[in-house]
């Protein structure tokens, strides 16, 4: 596979907050209202608000429990910038290129991501430290 | 001023690394080499290389000074994501904005950039911890 194809588009930028509610007002100005009511992924923890920009998406993540990943993000790095996903036609085989090039991952296996869309994250090690997640395309 | 329509999309995200020839081994077999050569940018005291996806780019970024902004930013938090930069139409008049409406400011005014491009940069606590940075737009 040669990987450099494969990548599409930033599919988002997902952001650690602490209550969602007061991000968007913080967002909502500059970047309009989210597409979507507030969904909760059961997966990953947390709930979640897209604000579209352009081609890609701002996320803002808030954690349902403390004892989650990005529950344990907030608490070790405060607020910020948490992950950066890239749209892929094939999650699956994205993930097993990073594997056989030597990079570890958090997903060996793809999952039901926000929207229903097949995701799955590498491991930050892989990409000096960024939380890279991978998207199936979509529209 | 509706700051609702003047983010056109995700110019880039700003990644900050030790070690640029190092970081672009990890990102090109994804995203393909960089346009341009690496640049100096001398007023944030960085080398840069701006890797192309989709409309947007990602911008690797090494310190040449260890104390500057982000050789402080490696010493504290390690590599990682670093800033969110988003076109506007008139960086001036986004500073503004965020100044208007309550926020914080790392520059009260725009100054040239990466690719000679006016830049400027809110301050990360107006974004719940995002360093957010305004290009004028470009192609």
């Amino acid at each position: 596979m040669n990987g450099t194809a494969t990548i599409g588009r930033i599919d988002h930028v997902g952001i650690a907050v602490r209550k969602i509610e007061e991000a968007l007002g913080r967002w909502t100005p500059w970047l309009g209202a989210p597409a979507n009511p507030l969904e909760e992924v059961p997966t990953q923890r947390v709930r979640v608000a897209f604000l579209r920009v352009g081609e890609s998406r701002i996320e803002l993540l808030e954690p349902t429990q403390p004892d989650s990943p990005v529950g344990r993000f907030l608490d070790q790095r405060g607020e910020g910038l948490h992950h950066l996903a890239f749209t892929v036609p094939d999650v699956d085989a994205a993930l097993a290129e990073v594997a056989r090039s030597g990079g570890r991952l958090v997903d060996t296996r793809s999952r039901p991501g926000a929207g229903g869309h097949r995701v799955g994250f590498a491991h930050p090690a892989t990409y000096g430290g960024v939380l890279v997640e991978f998207v199936e395309a979509h529209p």
